[in-house]
């Protein structure tokens, strides 16, 4: 049995349970009229969450301007020795034909656990290329001049095993199982070229909690509010325009680990939070606003004499309001175990995008270790970047504009 | 502003979102013809998985015959050593009230995350009592005499990392982030009684990714098929009937971390990996049927005279005729950080309900560590033992019965 005939019978067999199809997903089913058995592909997203696609081809790759997954894994490798330019070409043709195979409910060719990949779940697979890939492939002169390591903050205490990365592969779906399997295919194709440096796994809402929301983290803050929206400001935020054939349509990415300290977090009063964000707590609303997507008055004054947001709140320092310069946050949360004293290991995975890091990410992150009352909580722990290179035809393969 | 005040105006501001309500959820909401705003509570449990909640008080603690939830923490602690009968009855009481409101969609009483306690999406929050919370009670003597750490098998290959506990507090959402601030409230809380122990988080489908069917686990296989089913076999299995006033409608728990080779086990053919089982990969059938529910025929031989399914496969060393022997499997996926060089850090949580563990848990354990295919491929490196309470009415808590 192929993968594909395997799929639309596992599919059909799911949906043939009939009376166990439940609640939003049966209405939705009735409503749309299909009939409940042996739907044939593509099944509408709107059907289960497991069913749900995006695409891997096009001009640019998923998992960028993709409505965030509620499951990430971040996995980064170190180049071995020998992989050079021909290697990578070799190793990313692989690892782009086991993402499109997943990411459209398809097992990948040679796939160990192949009823594990068959349910797509949103299922997206991004690939990030480290300065130390450029080196490998003995194209340190196509490399982006910003894609480079961060320079040292003040407020910063990275550690090497969350730090660094030659490669980036992030996994983002709705389901855990679809990560897991995803990782693990990836992970194991990669061996003969590659080492596994860390692998970063976080979440966000559950899909279907909280549809349409902006999702909170760990402080409880509404999380993604100011992001550049579809459209032109995305567009230019984001996606690199002009520059060398291989990166048109691609983009950079910042991954940040960021502790967040919970213990004195919680010492603090909601009123403290507030001031140190500039934002509610309850609808996200700037402290000159009472909806969440009101715009922030920077320049109001309280009847004290002093700005309304603090002009040290994370707010202002991080605020951009040229529309060209903005970066698109899609960060995750991590839970890691709580220490015997119960400290919690918790935070944001922080990843942004943008089109150049030094122009963009750089300037904000400045002024947010400068000054930013936000960072008596946090800490960064770990910090990478990567350029993004484009999407590819069904006929290709991620980065063979560079590498081929 | 009270939790219970501020529930009710974020949930009609969440609501109040209007035109963010997508999909399923605002047909779903159009259907039932509520108005988007101010819901009065209980929210339907179809509107969205976040706002679906499980029962707190009752007879019988909920996260046991609960339909599985996508996440779980399995947290243990380890009471300090001024942790006696009536400090016990503190802790517990606290925890019940913070489990719930939680469980309901409330925050808890000193929650700093309230925001984030919004979202029941069906949280259960189950207590087990490990020896040691016995003997610090000075109750050894009401202690059912088969909650005492398992003896070794061969198999094992325990680490005290991931043993033992007095109190185990298992928490299961459809949402993680649900999972995480529940975990964080109830470690918190827990502090004055008590240290962490271990703290194992597991993941299965993400709610409404394939529903109605029994999951996968990493290894690609059903797993779940033969539970009892609601109705007699599970009420006999699981619940305790009889026995000590304190323990009727109460049950026992096991706790088990089995690593599951992924490297050796992808290096077998189907045929041997089903036969290692004695179930397809595919439909879970059993190897002598054609459906994943078709009764294994154990008697049944193939044309070269063996039985069809082998008599060392899981299946065959596993399984229990008797009903009231059986046990009520409730196990969750763990996936760790692979190792540099691919190895993945993959198992389950394997947890198990019955009434007592004795005569239930134990024969089918020693037959599986005597003789199993499978035992090539999994190893236990976790094991825990808990005595379940009854479930408590709302003026009550978990374990007033045996504490007060
Ligand atoms: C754990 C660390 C962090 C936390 C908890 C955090 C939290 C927040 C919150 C609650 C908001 C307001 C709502 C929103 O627009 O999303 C916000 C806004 C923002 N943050 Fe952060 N943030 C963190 C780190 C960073 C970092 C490292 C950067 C970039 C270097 C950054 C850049 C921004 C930007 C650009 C905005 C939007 C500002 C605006 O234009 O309104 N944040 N952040
Ligand atoms: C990583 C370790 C394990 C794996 C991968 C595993 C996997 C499976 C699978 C695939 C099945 C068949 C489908 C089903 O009924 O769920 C099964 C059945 C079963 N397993 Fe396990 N299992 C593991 C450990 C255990 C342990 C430790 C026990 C108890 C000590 C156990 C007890 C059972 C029972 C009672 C059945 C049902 C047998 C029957 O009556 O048909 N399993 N297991």
């Amino acid at each position: 049995m192929t993968g594909v005939s395997r799929r639309g019978w596992l599919t059909g067999g799911a949906l043939a349970a009939g009376g166990t199809l439940v609640g939003a997903a049966s209405v939705a089913a009735a409503r749309s009229e299909q009939p409940p058995v042996r739907v044939p592909e593509p099944v509408p997203a709107s059907v289960t969450v497991g069913a749900a696609v995006e695409p891997f081809h096009g001009e640019r790759q998923s998992g960028i301007a993709t409505e965030p997954q509620a499951h990430a894994a971040f996995v980064a490798f170190t180049l071995r020795a020998g992989t050079d330019r021909a290697a990578l070409g070799r190793m990313l043709r692989l690892l782009s034909d086991d993402a499109a195979r997943l990411t459209q409910g398809r097992p990948a060719l040679a796939d160990t656990e192949p009823e594990l990949g068959l349910l797509p779940a949103r299922l997206t697979v991004t690939f990030g290329f480290g300065p130390g890939l450029f080196a490998a492939a003995g194209l340190d002169d196509r490399r982006p001049p910003s894609v480079v390591e961060l320079p040292s903050f003040p407020i910063d205490r990275l550690q090497p095993r969350w730090s660094g990365g030659d490669l980036l592969v992030q996994i983002c779906a709705d389901d855990p199982i679809t990560v897991a399997h995803a990782q693990r295919v990836l992970v194991k194709d990669s061996r003969p070229f590659a080492t596994v440096r860390w692998v970063q796994q976080g979440f966000r809402r559950a899909a279907g909690a909280e549809p349409g929301r902006t999702q909170r983290n760990l402080f409880g803050q509404l999380d993604g509010t100011a992001n550049p929206k579809p459209g032109q400001p995305l567009e230019t935020a984001v996606w690199i325009t002009d520059g060398p054939d291989w990166l048109r349509h691609g983009t950079t990415l910042v991954v940040r680990r960021i502790r967040m300290d919970l213990e004195t977090w919680d010492l603090l009063g909601r009123t403290d939070r507030e001031l140190s964000v500039g934002r509610r707590l309850d609808s996200g609303a700037p402290l000159t606003g009472t909806a969440e997507h009101d715009e922030p008055d920077f320049a109001a004054l309280g009847p004290d004499g002093l700005t309304v947001i603090p002009d040290f709140s994370h707010l202002t320092r991080a605020h951009v309001s040229d529309d060209r310069l903005r970066i698109l946050r899609r960060p995750y949360n991590y839970d890691g175990t709580p220490a015997a004293d119960g400290t919690a290991d918790s935070g944001l995975i922080f990843a942004s995008y943008q089109a150049d890091i030094a122009t963009q990410f750089l300037p904000i992150q400045r002024r947010l270790a400068e000054r930013d009352l936000l960072n008596e909580w946090t800490t960064p722990i770990g910090s990478a970047v990567f350029a993004v290179p484009p999407g590819c035809p069904e006929d290709g393969w991620v980065g063979q504009q560079l590498l081929d």
